[in-house]
Formats: C-alpha cells, structure tokens, sequence
C-alpha cells in the first residue's frame, strides 16, 4: 500500500535508465490535496548532497507538492554543478506536474561523487508522471531500492484517516539517520507544524535508534506530506502513535535487510539515570565490532558488552551492571552470571539486556551483526 | 633487546599453563636498581580489569620493583574474587622476589569474564623468577602474546642511557589505549615524576592515536620503569623524546599485527583549527566501518571519507576540504578531483590525507582496514 494507502496520493516508479543494470531508478509521489502540508528530518551529517541541501529549503515552506526521489546515485560531493542538477530536476518536475519547483522535494541514493546523467533524469520525470497512479506506491517502493534485497512500506490506518509509507536503507543506518529515503503520507487534515511535531518525536524513537553500522549517510531523508484528503483531523497524540508506528516498522524492516547482516540485535538498556544514557550505552553496544562478530558467531561474550558500556559518560557502578543475552543473565553485578551454555542464539533475532541499576529509564537500539558477507558487499560497491 | 636493554633489569618468560596451548603465558620483569623509578598509563574504559586496579594503585607510590603479566586471561568482570587474585599474585612475587606486594604491579590479557588459574599462575611465578636473566627480555615479549603472530620490541639509544620495551596486542587497539600491554625500562636516573610526563606525552601521541577497530580495552596498562643504572640523568626532552620514539615503533607494530588485516591505514589529517579537530576526525575517518571495508577492496573510496568527517564538529566548510589517498587528490574542494584510476592501492600501507583548510594543525591517526578474517578471528575467539 506504501504511500498511496492515504488518499490524495499518487505515486509511480520507472526505469529512467540511471542504474546501467535496467532496474527501476526513479520515482514520484505526488501530494494531490486539497491540502500540500509537509514536514521533513534529515541527516545530520555536516557533508549534506545537493538533494538534502535543495529539500531543507524546501521544506521551510511548510509544503509540498510532490517528491522526485532517485536510486543510482547520491549526487553527493558534486559541488555547484551537483546542486544545479537538483534545481534542474525539481525545475522538471514543477513543469511536468505543473506548480512550484520551490514546493517539490528531492532526494537520490548511490554512490557519493558521481554526477547523475541528467539526460536520463529528467526524461524520466516525464515518463514516470505518465503512470501516476492511486496505486503506484509499490512500484514507487520498488524504484528507491539500491542493495535492498526487498521494498519496505507500512500503513497504519487511524479512524476514518490513514498514514502509510516506503523506506529504502540497507548499510549506513545509524543515529541522526541512516542512509534511509522515507516518504511517508497521510490523508489526515494536519498541517506542517502538527506534522513537524509528529515526524521529529518519531524519528528520535525509531529512525534514530537503528544503528546497523555506525555511519550515517550524507543523503538521509524523511518527509512526511499531508493531503487533508480524510477531511478528519485526528488528535494529535492519536497521529503521532500512528506515524511513530509506521516509522518503527520500516525501521524495523531496514535492520531485517541490512547489507550482509545475518542477526537483527536488539539492544535494551534498562535501569539507566536518564534516557540520554540509556541510549548512549545502547549505541555503544551496537557500535562494538567485537561484539558485533561475537553475535555473529553465536558467542554470548558479555564481556564485550561490559567494555563497550565502560568507553560511555552514563551513570553506573561497574560492580552493578546485569547483562542478559535472550533472556539468560550471563552477567551479574558486572561478573560471571547465569552459565552461558544455557544461551541459545540460533535465531535471528539476539536481544541484549543491558541493567545500568542506576535509575528507572530506558531506550531500545536495533543493531546488525558484523558479517563477512558485510565486508563483501562493501568492498566491491564501488567497483 | 626488549626490556632487558637498558642496564638493571632482569626477565623472563615461561608457559605456566595457564594457556590450555601450553605456549608461554607469564613474564616477568624485574627492576634491579639502584633506583625503583615507574609511571603507568591505563585504560580509560570505566570497566576495568581487577589487575588495572590494583596496578593503578602501586603506581601512585611511584615505586615498582617488578611486573607480573600473564596471557591467557584478563581477570576483568571477574569480582572481588578476581581483585583478590590479583593480590594474591602481588604477595606471591614479593615472597619469592623479595620487597613489598604493594610495588609489584600486575598485567593481564585474554578472555574477560573468565577467572585465572591461580593454581597454575602462582607455581609459574616461582618458575619465572628462577629463570630471570639480563637476556630475558625477548621471553617475555613472547610470554605475553595473545593473538599476535609475532612478538614486539623496541630499543632506543640515548647518550650512555637506554631505553628498551616490549608490547602486546592485535586488535581492541582505540583511543585511551587499546588491548594492549606495554613495558619500557629505562637505565636512565629518572625520577616519577619526570617518568610520568615523558610517558603520557608519549602515549597520547602514539598508542592513543592507533586505532584498530574502535574497540577500548578493560586491560590497557603501559609501565615505563626506571633503574638509573647508567648514572646518567638524560635531559628532559632527550628523554622524552627517545621513549615516544620506542612508542611510536611499539605501536606501529601493533597496527602491523592487527587481528585480520591486510591493509595498514595512515590517515594524516591537516589544515585543522587546532589539533583536538584534527584527533577527531582523524578517528572517525580511522572507525568508519564502510571506509575501512573500501580500503580492504582497494578501493580510493573518497565519499565514505568526507561522510566520515562530516560526522564530526571540527571546524571546516565542507566545500573546501580536499581528500588524497596514496597521493592521489582524488576530492577537491568537497568534489571530484583527480581520477580515482591513478590510486595504486597494492601495498599494505594506505595513506590517507585529509586537508580542512582551516588552520595549521594537523595529526596522524593510523587504523586497519576491516576484513573477513578479522570477522572470522572474532567469531571464534572464545569458543
């Protein structure tokens, strides 16, 4: 259902001829009203692509008529020139679609430093506006794909108004975003504050808090649109939960597809001073390439999560840290716990429970093990 | 040479059988005077090993008359049982060495979360301290391998004064030490207190800025003892400079010997504002998984270096920062630069420069790149 679940959205995705492999490179979701309310979070990398730097302001208006996102290349490090294409592609769009270049949204994933062939692009604005379509949300989900293995999307439905979406993301995911593409929509009557709100508090929980390898793209973005097509406008904790909902699921669905991961690991940290520490702590352990191999290798070594906790600021006493891996306390008192035989780690899923027992707070990281097949399919990406 | 170069040491190393190998597990180092001289640098992870504790402790007396290291375990997250393990190794060696338990630091490396074999590590004190010898150094260097495929030593000459040391260590290499166990010996007439500011400039210059895989120790212990047996009393900063000289070369070893790698990386970062700036975004660039992974395919991959500085808050404008690898300007001015085809990345030393152009200072961080066999040896290494 993706972003055509909502009603008041179009959306398509093509092959513009962008990717050399003949896959399907490009997409549009078009915001057909009444209302063309917008909310937007990106990367907070300092090194920001043309795509981020030209939808930032964009997205400054509080409204959006319509995304062009790409696959094939990030347009990042591309100076003047990379900027001017993202001009020129939302220039395209503007007369294409009709409206405002000033009000259409950009955003592309690929390879950093390459230009995009813009005489494949720009026709393909064309070509993609002819097969907009109230059900073109898959095919749009299919088009932003780069080493997703599958399409991500997600729909939430509220009462008598919907939030639905589609994610891209498979390496790079970590806090301040990930390299993620999202385009979320809804048919609620909600305007770009009410989104602004609802979008920040649910990425801070979700999109910030997968770390599948601790770098963060320079192409990162998340936008929120809003048609009013419902003619509802829900309360605003009821759209936050449903648009926090849609975002942790395609989180969710990004960690299960990361490049070369064989274990999704979910890190709980319990127990901490503050939420603050409860994620620094949780990055921490996601970020540990020792641990990350250990997972891999079905070894509970609590060890490496006790060492991971101690390079943090957080509050705690080493001597009162618990740590369970799938449920088995292997760590007690920041010592040998449960027997570590008794963990089993044949599934994917491997969840870590980190007790700080230094406070009531908590937060939960998503991470990915540390593959061979990671090292693999990084370093040939470029080649 | 080892620390057996410089005049009044002694040393050795035997197998204790604390290794279930039955390869060499336990050294000594003893200093013999006149003078009783030491400084210590430990890791700064907040979860330390029972004997970084005690060491910590001896080290305030300024005073150590001998060093027991063992491999085969690292007694850290092992309680107040492991505390006392290690004190008990403490009096052990004062017994047969003769002096006082509270100056005989302690050193380990191994597994964590595992208890010693006291019953194979105290007889083996006994055993080591009948074979102490001023040629025992190289034994000892070997006694304390854990994964190192070689031993490593150094040995600086200084005008009638010497400094010597050994290292151990393959991976867990970061900031604030790394997995690494050092001892430098010096004949030189130094007080603590002269001991202690050659030894923390030197490490904050060489063993802090190798960076391996961004994982910190609980174990990271460095002892520089002084004998004064050469009579010499060396100027400050001849001194100084000959122990980071024996640090710098300990330390390249240890990124020569990292766990799985095949690439040795030098990533010089200039043109800082100051050269805080230029440590942290010399260790991003050094920690970026997705770089490290190009760097294994010999790939001049310059994006996942800007992306990696951009993560940092170090002074820069993004436009103006130009990347080489192996020479080549392959990013200039945030853009493209010279053709990526001219980098020859055969051999195992990458050098990476990365130019802020916004000030005059700069830093060398080295690293490691990341591969299938670091994976491997990480999967595997307690089981």
């Amino acid at each position: 259902m993706s972003v055509t679940a909502a009603k008041g959205f179009t959306a398509a995705g093509i092959a513009a001829g962008i990717k050399e492999s003949g896959q399907p490179d490009l997409a549009l979701v078009v915001n057909e009203g009444p209302r063309l309310a917008a909310a937007g979070v990106f990367t907070s990398n300092r090194v920001k692509a043309a795509p981020v730097r030209w939808s930032e302001q964009v997205l400054k208006g509080g409204q959006v008529s319509a995304v062009v996102l790409n696959s094939g290349g990030a347009n990042a490090c591309t100076g003047p020139l990379g900027f001017q294409d993202t001009h020129a592609t939302a220039e395209k769009a503007a007369e294409v679609l009709g409206g405002n270049a000033g009000e259409i949204a950009v955003a592309s994933t690929g390879l950093i430093g390459v230009r995009l062939p813009m005489d494949k692009l720009l026709p393909g604005i064309g070509k993609a506006a002819a097969e907009l379509s109230a059900h073109g949300g898959e095919k749009a989900a299919i088009a932003i794909k780069t080493t997703d293995t599958v399409h991500k999307t997600s729909v939430a439905q509220g009462d008598g108004w919907t939030v639905g979406g589609m994610a891209k993301g498979a390496g790079m995911l970590a806090p301040g975003l990930a390299t993620m593409l999202v385009v979320l929509t809804t048919d609620a009557d909600v305007d770009a504050a009410g989104l602004d709100a609802a979008l920040r508090s649910a990425t801070r929980q979700t999109f910030d808090r997968v770390d599948s390898d601790g770098c963060m793209s320079t192409n990162d973005t998340v936008l929120l649109l809003a048609s009013g097509a419902s003619g509802v406008t829900p309360a605003p904790d009821a759209f936050a939960e449903a648009v926090r909902t849609v975002c942790d699921d395609l989180a969710r669905q990004l960690i299960g597809d990361a490049e070369g991961s064989s274990k999704d690991i979910r890190i709980e940290v319990v127990g901490a001073a503050t939420e603050d520490d409860a994620v620094e702590v949780g990055r921490s352990i996601a970020r540990n390439n020792l641990l990350k191999c250990a997972i891999h290798g079905e070894d509970p070594n609590w060890g490496r999560v006790l060492s991971a906790i101690g390079t943090t600021s957080a509050a705690f006493d080493p001597d009162r840290i618990d740590v369970a891996i799938n449920g088995v306390w292997v760590c007690k008192n920041g010592s040998v716990g449960e027997d570590r035989e008794l963990v089993d780690m044949r599934y994917r899923e491997v969840r870590i429970t980190a007790d700080l027992s230094a406070g009531a707070e908590s937060a939960v990281i998503w991470a990915n093990d540390l593959t061979a097949d990671y090292v693999h399919e990084n370093s040939a990406y470029s080649s």
